[in-house]
């Protein structure tokens, strides 16, 4: 009887465990076989993890735009989390292999190239472990050396948040720090707001600055307010404008522009069941810059 | 040992009792985080949840189509899933979020906007309830209005999915109705079907009517029959064609035309291995309608 | 006591049975509700079953092209991975509806016309069955004749992998044999290779070829070697180059040409950071073939 009991406390035991998500991002695109080879591997090592994805359409190489994703959706996720980014135009060379657990409880696997360096700045760096290839790779997997999101980061990412390893078990500590990526900070000076232009709201056209709500509440804006909104490529202009800060599009007729605060709470641009960025020519990135202070 | 057993059963019935999925569907795209983001916060709700896409490719606030996909899945679900659907260009407006609760014993979760218009008529409206923002939305959220999404409906749908709230917790009962987008029915008379073309089969160009086989089946349709077919864009002919009744694609050559019955059940037109659509210049939508009867 | 015990055996071993995913492949794409409609009626089979996607946005009506998808991934799947695959064009028409049982321990299940090819070659057939449509259909779903994904596959794939029917009750076993589609093989004589480019990396634009490492190692290739490659579209030179050996893209300067070991240990060629099939107009298929040796 007791035996029997101890089987089902440890089958139960097994189930519940899983509860933290494997959340896997790339740039491998869905028409490829790559995003299922290690959604399998991953499988493979835990039947009971809950696998899912970010995204798989990053664009080609682009770090940035990986951190990026990262920012705007890790802290929606549970404490645990275990996000694997592969954008990885390096994969093979010298770039560690690393798992950083951040202050916020999340776990972020992968190659070191400045994918983390967003989620590091935000929810704060807690450790960072190399990853133990000898002991945390795919068995079998020592010929190939191209598909490290499969052979490594599915297989360890699988295994740390099913609790097959803990986070000791990775591999050994490194110094708290990750490779970053330079970008301009947004800044607050004589009533005149500057940042950058990370990120456009790709499906909308809508752009997202990386002035957040609390800068922005420097400069004391209220509802119905007018902004002056300069936004510059490589410090020449390419929009000038007006524009009313609202709570949500509907406020302004369809096809007007409006400042709002985006899901991210940072100041952003947008038209009404428009295009913005399609409008007026604009991207996201370096040299993309934007200056913001209140209508003269 | 009786609190031993208690607790086992405790933790079988958490798991056992989260069997209703909860399927998203949005305009967001997959290139963008959005649709992770929604899925962090229903994860966060409850870790054994089945969580699925029904499509985040919708094309940017095109609220018929939504309606349309929903109208296209929601019968293949168990009852108890919860949908949810996030193609709202009014977010932030003072169109209401609710959930339906329909007669087949599924549920929606939305902007009342459109959205429920085919569903509410065919699997029929059992209660609508207004969702209570103060007890059904994300903590923290508070600042955030135009990602209903995310900090409403992601949070509220988890809940509802997997026991955490009953359907009376929701909110409000509302009067029994939805926000009904216009349309075309279909209608025999005299030997004649007409009807609109609601959407068409993308991917591969086939085009769908509202024409359902029990009106079909009123001109005593036999594979192998031949029909006229016209199709007309406000108003002004289209297309024209005699066109086989037939089971299947394969029993007319390769790119030879065939009417058939779509996987709903719904007189379409198409080419065998081609785009009956791309080759003969027709779109699905407001003022796409057609005119069925036997050749002469 | 004995009644409880056994409830909550049965409650148990209910969830931990469900351990084999269902793994879905189709030309569907992911604008439409197709694939929703198959995921449902597989999770109202079997709520605890893991359902997952191999791709849904194959090439419509490209049956090697999923044959190829399947090559790619099922081997990194564990054994009683269950792949439904749905490139159908000929659906409908005479073309048997089988379950092959690979002596891998992977089941496939859909129409015999090509599909399954290359996992019946790799992973070696141990039976291919017929389904038996009259046990193993959807019910309601006789009048359906164009959507045999939804109203069989994803029904009786989910059957299989959640065990609520064995391989044997799938239907009558067939010749252990499954319609293939033609290709050229890989050889190597008198120390030159040949073989075909069965598969283009779509997301890189870099070119895989059908030769293993096996056959290339028959040539005692190291690293930093060079190579003559020579590439024909029917019989007329596309491409020729001499190309170093290397392990992974980072050991040759951004925009130069390289020969690697794909992920799936093929010889393959591509540029580091750019695209090798775009720059040189090169594609995959019927009629692409290459040419290798040792660079004089």
């Amino acid at each position: 009887m007791k035996v029997f009991l101890l089987l089902v406390c440890f089958l139960v035991a097994g189930i519940v465990r899983a509860q933290h998500a494997l959340v896997i991002q790339s740039d491998f695109g869905t028409k490829d076989g790559a995003v299922a080879a290690m959604r399998g591997i991953a499988f493979g090592v835990a039947p009971t993890l809950s696998i899912f994805d970010l995204s798989q359409e990053n664009t080609p190489f682009n770090i940035w735009e990986a951190a990026y994703r990262l920012k705007q959706t890790a802290e929606f996720w549970p404490a645990g989390t275990v996000f694997m980014s592969v954008v990885d135009p390096g994969v093979g060379t010298e770039r560690s292999s690393i798992v950083l657990q951040t202050q916020s409880g999340h776990f972020f696997v992968g190659p070191d190239n400045g994918t983390w360096t967003l989620v590091a700045e935000e929810l704060g760096i807690a450790a960072v472990r190399r990853i133990d290839e000898k002991t945390n790779r795919r068995a079998g997997s020592d010929k190939s050396y191209t598909f490290h999101g499969r052979d490594i980061y599915a297989y360890v990412g699988a295994r740390l948040a099913s609790g097959k390893i803990t986070y000791e078990q990775v591999g050994p500590l490194l110094e708290p720090q990750v490779v970053r990526l330079p970008y301009e900070r947004a800044a607050v000076a004589g009533g005149v707001l500057t940042g950058a232009i990370p990120q456009l709201d790709f499906q909308y056209g809508n752009v997202w600055t990386n002035i957040p709500d609390s800068l922005f509440d420097e400069i004391k804006p209220a509802f119905g307010d007018k902004f002056l909104v300069v936004i510059l490529h490589e410090g020449k202009e390419a929009y000038r404008g007006v524009l009313p800060y609202v709570r949500t599009f509907g406020e302004v007729p369809a096809g007007a522009p409006l400042l709002y605060l985006n899901s991210l709470l940072n100041v952003s641009f947008a038209l009404n069941r428009g295009s913005f960025s399609q409008k007026h020519g604009l991207a996201s990135g370096g040299g993309w810059t934007v200056r913001l202070e209140r209508a003269p």
